[in-house]
């Protein structure tokens, strides 16, 4: 529970993956929501900043995690492999990983976790679909299927123990998108903070799965599901529409990308060249 | 048939429970709509205004509220009682009430009924659960029960006779939220008019259960089954955002209250006082 | 808790409307289920048969009611008015005496009800619908509106208190079908009363919704939601499908009574004679 | 494929039906999108405008579409009989013509059609119906047939030989509401073209079904189904609700004009002038 | 309207399509039911025989469809062309005969169609995809388009004038099945009779849409919104597995047969040969 | 490719978890579907019998895995952890190996992989649902958690690489129900075998995932979305329901037991005792 006396309204907050790309971004942010922000990531984080407590940790070390989600209200888990690598060290860092934090987020009684999914656990869908969280995953990648087990095993956690968990899956989070894909998956820092903020606010959220996209013209993602989270995203891709011409030339040269929802992800694995 | 050389739409509508919170703001709106506004109630309603007709009436009176509803052409329902009470009391006033009300209404050809429902017919889903109007009523009181009990025996009228009737399951209607949870439900007073003014003028509306609630940012239900009335929040209970600032110290002390949709009136029951 | 010494499953059931047609047929069948059957009616039921508790007694009266259900583990619901009548006689004794039901046995603690629906909950839906138990109700009557009633008073019970119900939305429980939509609507009396035993036995109910239909041919009820009571009807109006010979003499002289599931019964209505 | 290096995203667009209602309007607004627009009519055309080939061409003519499709990359498929008429005449113009244009689309491998469908399409749903796209067709009269048979033509198309459609099921694209129903289902020709735009250049349709309405208030036509194309229309018929005012005298004189989506239409067929 | 004097249930039934595959075997069956037996075909159908009225008809002559559906009370329209065939054969035979036919209907006030429908409306689904009917048609091949038609102007004929029509979407009518496949989709004879039995004598069938398959172990076809008919098959091709004994020699040489639903007819299409 | 000059149907076929309580059933009935049986265990599995090939292998050891899946036309992949285990161990055979499994599976171009999954994917949800196989999963416990992984991990390698999968959520597959819960679960071995055979032989199952539960009376899960394998099962659990005479007291002893279906297993957890 929060410390009354405070004027901010959590005491200590749990950053993992802080030295990634968007852990680098929250870093920042996070500070007016609590007293103490606890970083962390296998990479060096440099020194403390104010307010901070810095834990360079390995989330596959069981012990470790556990001594650094004591203490801790709410955890934002940004940590892991965000991006499409061997089974085994996407095992080692999302799978073994994940599930430390969760034993012992429920050990320190942690009240929330926001975890950092993605929009990769639904990338085989076809770009002409339109989804709802509750549908069946249809992973694009072990990185996409580390993610799934993610949203299972938080599950289970609210159903055994009340933790409560929202998922974000994220979609792309970058100053601009990269390609014509992105112009529908595109969530810009701005919505995806304030995404964090309604899920790590509303007073009540069990298990909930959430699509973090901007508010963009197409779209794929229905977030009916996740009303009660009030998530309302201010910008759109439709800014950065000069960048992708409206074009005929289609099928375009990257036809499986404008197939999948995943894009081009979906051939990135290891084993599948093609 | 509203009188075609008048320059209002209707000759005469009945406001009934006119003494009430609701009623008494609605009793200076509807003047543009009608020659002649009769109001009614079981309380004082003080001298008629001009174009009111002013009928103390029994709600549980057969015979006066067949002669309440002569010559009217809509009826706004919003008598009876609308708190938790004994459920001998909320029968009589709110289910005879209602019947009087509907055997009345198609005795004098009444075209149309808007039926003050309420949210509390729903109250015991939880607050992370969507709603649409065709999901099986959860009434958390007897008092929602009356409610569930109006919106079947208005769908029985349509079926048999043809008399449409909009059930309104209102949310908060208040000047303002008066805790976390109404950041959800607030109704605003104008939002709240619009809806009845949708719910009075749609050509055709058979029998439609809406949601009252303005366009907050929280939202646990769906209106789309209503669409065809056009109805469009304009207010928000965002504005009153700086009275529940964000905090962690969730569940709330009101636990129960956030957990379920009807809040801590899942609590008033007379029987209940755990 | 039933007496673990006695050899039949529950101590003392209550059987109200057991002067009936329904409970007449019960009042024998249910001795098998329990030490005690305690038989209630607003009319007389003769003397107390082996076994058997008489408790005369008016629904309406609701310190007679808490007196009746006192001891009692199981209340099986069948009493009130089961045909179309004038909405103050339904209302106490379907609305008001349902009511004292579910108060007292909330007080005594009896673990479930089985209360007897009726497809005149549904009766307005054409005969061309499929229907599940979640749809929203279409009463074709006063006597469907107050089984309305019911489902959503026994709704709020178990939210609020825990106390189980099955709501058995009976169909045409005859020896046989007397008119043709009935060979749809038939429900044998052993397929009522096995249906009644998956209600009363099944470990866990919570609220259950369930059509009373036999293993007809045609079908327009899908009992897919309440599976967990397994219930599988034996019989079958296949039987006395020589009573109806095939014809293409449609619509029937009874051309209401073909269109509405609830057949000619929603045209019983005291106030529509058309 | 469009020529690299023209400016225009397309080298060569057909227009079917430019000389009608809609097809005069676009005949000027496509120029920008295509270096050559082939337009072509039953009836004549005038000149040809900078820019154009002008083909008067009878689309029940196989072997004159043929030769009317080659060398195009987009179809916009206007053409034919757009209000009820003879089923002989429709068949003729709307059943064997856009056969014609599907075969001859299919043989010159043109990447994508835009079918001009129509609301007539799901003109027997009642005015208080919600509809998406993927519920069964209930066509208003032969012309709404017609139309339902180029929505399942076009399907097989794409599920053949991969060649894409939007059906776009045009509301009411005037340049006002003419009654009170076109409330409902306008569509500004701003917006009309706006959707065209989204149909035209989104890199993946499939087989895409959209409903053609401005943002009107009052809604039937949900498309969620189509979101992946990012048509958000821009105008509402709010503009001109002065032209319909308030009133509370319903149903109104065109009762069937108010039950049914497809107003007055529904009645317009040869066969039936009751 | 049947004679009442009469001891079969219909006075004149016409059966179109009377010289083909199931037309033959109609022709038999269906004297039970009615005095006379209008047989038709555009073929050579023989001399009538006892009960029977022959007539000659091209479905495609207005004029002698018109005279041919005289005095008659229920149509059994299995007539045109049941297999792949150029568009403009098709056209002519089953859109034109088929509106020819309903347009008669409709003067001469028949009462019911049986429309002899196709699983070749739907034969684009995936072999793993589960349907009911109303999901979208997805066609496999111009015959499977001209079934489609007949399905959207039966439903109109309905919702405009209330003439009935149960549309049979007949799966492998065959003796025995021909491959692998029609083990999912044998419909036996003894099936598609008892299947028309109930599409003839349901008191009320509004416009409902029937698949036509036996009870074979593997299904994709859900009649489940065609329960009010009481169809039960009760043979299955299980008596024929024999013939296709299991193999792990997947998939099959016929992969697009395995795959969709529709087999290798979705390869019979006129244009696309490979 | 299965040798066709074999009477088997397949070559060979790999059975993971032979020295399992289910594996070693299968051993034995698996012989007529194949020339060799190549059974795998970590545990001893004895000498190799006729017709078998003997691999003791650790699923977690990849290079093992790659060496046994080698040749092998079909595996049923019954190997793991399959109770409540610590989650390292369940991690280390359940993902590690699974993952092991279809990797291997895809090098060798394995056409179908038959995966044992379990009702723990959906334990958490109550006894009074009614589930089908796309409803979001709910594991009751790490075992559960692992087997939601396999299903997601099976569904990429579908969309990836068409390996087809069909995954078994195996009830409670025991010579007799062991508690009054496997009455509903109960899943004789017959009726495995038989699930089995149509997931090996169906000609086509894409991704499949379907619930393995005898034809017992009362039922949580619908495998409505499976019928295409044509799973019918013969036995039923009533053969032991004196095993489990009808009690009225309820809720048992066992309450946690009869509120989920996961049953006790829900409270299994190494973490949470109470």
């Amino acid at each position: 529970m929060s410390t009354q006396t405070s004027a901010k309204p959590f005491h200590r907050i749990l950053l993992t993956g802080a030295a990634g790309g968007l852990g680098k971004i929250l870093r920042d942010k996070l500070k007016d929501w609590t007293d103490i922000l606890r970083v962390s990531d296998l990479a060096d984080l440099g020194p403390a900043r104010n307010g901070e407590e810095v834990v360079q940790c390995d989330l596959a070390d069981k012990a470790a995690v556990l001594e650094l989600v004591k203490g801790v209200e709410l955890i934002l888990h940004f940590g892991g492999i965000s991006v499409e690598a061997s089974f085994e060290d996407i095992m080692r860092a999302n799978i073994q990983g994940t599930y430390n934090i969760y034993e012992a987020a429920h050990t320190h009684q942690v009240k929330r976790v926001i975890f950092a999914s993605s929009n990769h656990t639904i990338g085989f869908y076809k770009t002409t679909d339109q989804l709802t969280a509750s549908m069946p995953p249809r992973p694009d990648g072990m990185y996409g299927v580390s993610k799934c087990f993610g949203e299972s095993l938080s599950r289970y956690y609210y159903d055994r123990t009340g933790l409560e968990t929202v998922c974000v899956r994220i979609g792309s989070a970058f100053p601009a998108p990269a390609n014509r894909r992105m112009m529908t998956t595109y969530l810009s820092y701005d919505d995806l903070f304030e995404l964090l903020r309604c899920a790590a606010f509303t007073p009540r959220v069990g298990h909930t799965i959430v699509f973090g996209a901007s508010d963009n013209r197409e779209k794929w993602w229905d977030n009916r599901e996740a009303a009660h989270l009030g998530f309302q995203p201010k910008d759109s891709s439709s800014q950065f529409a000069h960048l992708f011409p409206d074009t005929g030339n289609y099928p375009a040269a990257d036809e499986i990308g404008s197939t999948y929802q995943g894009g081009n992800f979906i051939l990135s694995g290891p084993q599948y060249k093609n």
